[in-house]
């Protein structure tokens, strides 16, 4: 997919299918037939039934399930906003193509194909304190990679992120879009000091005053707050949407990165479940603001789609029971007394 | 291991090892060199830190994980407690035998051992509102049955139960340890309507006032109150603590069956870590007075140790990523800036 402008990408954000509520209720239907009081497995039916409303398919199937990973750098990270050096964005890419990051671990336990897309690392963005972090040109560019990145045929896509610096983007893009400013949305990232909170606080109110033309656009905000990873993450959500694959988004980053869509279409994200609350300061905040409920809380703060992949292990829990338990007559169990 | 008393197993619950500070030491000094910001994790890091403590070794391992499914019949279904007839917790347990069951494919996908272990169905307890439950002797057989199920060399025991009114009896027993009559304690179960939970409550009222001169001793308490699956769970985490193995609540009733233990020595329940906290009513509040934080929180409310064994994925996720990751040292990613 080829996108000339901001204004046809909004307008393929606009235009994307709803999911197949006949088929969500097959789900629900088959569940209450189950040896269980009805509604007892709780999120588990109702992952299941999403997993169906999206693929269009009873049951659900998570034969192909992708975790994708973006990895940009960021100009922003001038303004010393990090606990990292900007380096140490190549160095974890280099550490997912060795198989020994975090997410190379739950990807392989979650039974998960893992692709790393390593973002033009050798150009970051420009310092959004400054200038707008990327041109439209670009911001399309990664916005493309992103699309493409999604496989047409997979059953679930993952998606996660790596970028030193990004939750300073993510912050600004979150305050870009709902308001507040830096002090409702900025956290410690990957671990950084008081000083360097402040710093990173001072960056993003700095960048908000300078770019406040383009805070009614939300795909304005993703490209002047944002970062290529971000854009890619936004790309690979619309994709999943128009192709009826269910997406599970991980943390803060990847969060705000979807958050345009939202912000551009009521429902835009319904195809999207966020599958963990993340430590980090903003994230739950920014669910609230987009009436997304986490699967899991689990106190995780990392990044690289780690927490999703931990998700799709529940997902498949979920799956095991519907497709794996008997039905109350192939059982011979009693269903519920009348009340 | 065969108690004469309740006095001889009240001893045995006070004399129980501590876990080892050194070996979870040695995990946290690990996790601190793996390419991660320090404790980004969360719960994960959290999590292999306790079963190492417990199991008292570094690395902790998972390749013996057990599911113990105890079930159990109650004479206070008498009362009309319950939405289900009492003959399902039988016929589940020919559906646990069968493969149909929830358990089944949750304890599958989780790659754990299950075992049923259906506990006298044909005598139920006594209907607690005339009389205790158990005599004296009935809970102790209860408790041993529980002891001895649990394998030695497990790395994890997982504890579930099934039985037809036990919410009752865990209601009635968390209200007789932690006080505040029914009301607080009492909530649908498998979904008795209006009519059915005023039934559930009147009779924990009545059988609090019945046997309030036992209030003060934990263990009368879960004689007078609970079950044969409650006292087995009582006695199955009891032998994991002595055998150092750590233990995995369930829901509402299996955290109500293991609370005695906490109230007779501090720290009895150390060991032992709530997988999830349940929909049902008093859960919630039972883990806030045993001061456990839940793994999960999935709004399931099956029993059978199914949240459980889907707190058992991310045990393994935990693990995996402990085990799996290269150090900052091996994948020449550079560590934290100074602050």
């Amino acid at each position: 997919m080829r996108f000339s402008s901001l204004a046809e990408l909004a307008a393929a954000c606009g235009n994307v299918p709803a999911g197949d509520d006949a088929v969500a209720a097959a789900v629900a239907a088959r569940d209450a037939t189950l040896t269980k009081p009805a509604g007892s497995l709780g999120r588990l039916e109702e992952a299941v039934a999403w997993l169906a409303r999206w693929q269009g398919r009873s049951p659900p199937r998570l034969e192909r399930v992708e975790v994708l990973v973006f990895a940009g750098n960021h100009g922003v990270t001038a303004q010393g906003v990090s606990a990292y050096p900007a380096a140490v964005t190549e160095q974890m890419v280099a550490n997912f193509a060795a198989g020994g990051a975090a997410i190379n671990q739950l990807a392989r336990i979650a039974d998960a194909q893992l692709q790393v897309l390593p973002l033009a690392l050798d150009r970051p963005t420009a310092d959004f304190t400054a200038a707008p972090a990327m041109t439209e040109r670009e911001f399309l560019t990664a916005v493309e990679t992103g699309f493409a990145a999604v496989t047409p045929d997979a059953d679930l896509v993952c998606l996660g992120e790596m970028g030193i610096g990004n939750t300073t983007a993510a912050a600004a893009l979150a305050a870009a879009l709902f308001g507040g400013g830096a002090a409702r949305w900025a956290g410690r990232g990957t671990g950084v000091d008081d000083a360097g909170l402040a710093r990173k606080r001072a960056a993003i109110d700095r960048a908000l005053s300078r770019h406040a033309a383009c805070l009614a656009d939300p795909l304005a905000c993703a490209a002047t707050f944002g970062g290529r990873e971000l854009a890619a993450i936004l790309g690979a959500t619309l994709a999943a949407r128009q192709r009826r694959i269910p997406v599970l988004l991980d943390g803060f980053v990847c969060t705000a990165a979807a958050a345009p869509l939202a912000k551009l279409h009521a429902g835009a994200l319904d195809h999207a479940m966020a599958a963990h609350v993340s430590a980090e300061a903003g994230h739950r905040m920014l669910l609230e603001e987009l009436a997304m409920r986490p699967l899991l809380d689990l106190d995780m703060r990392l990044g690289e789609g780690s927490g999703a992949a931990v998700a799709v292990l529940v997902l498949r829990a979920a799956l095991a029971c519907h497709l794996g338990m008997a039905t109350f007559t192939q059982a011979g169990v009693a269903e519920k007394s009348d009340g």
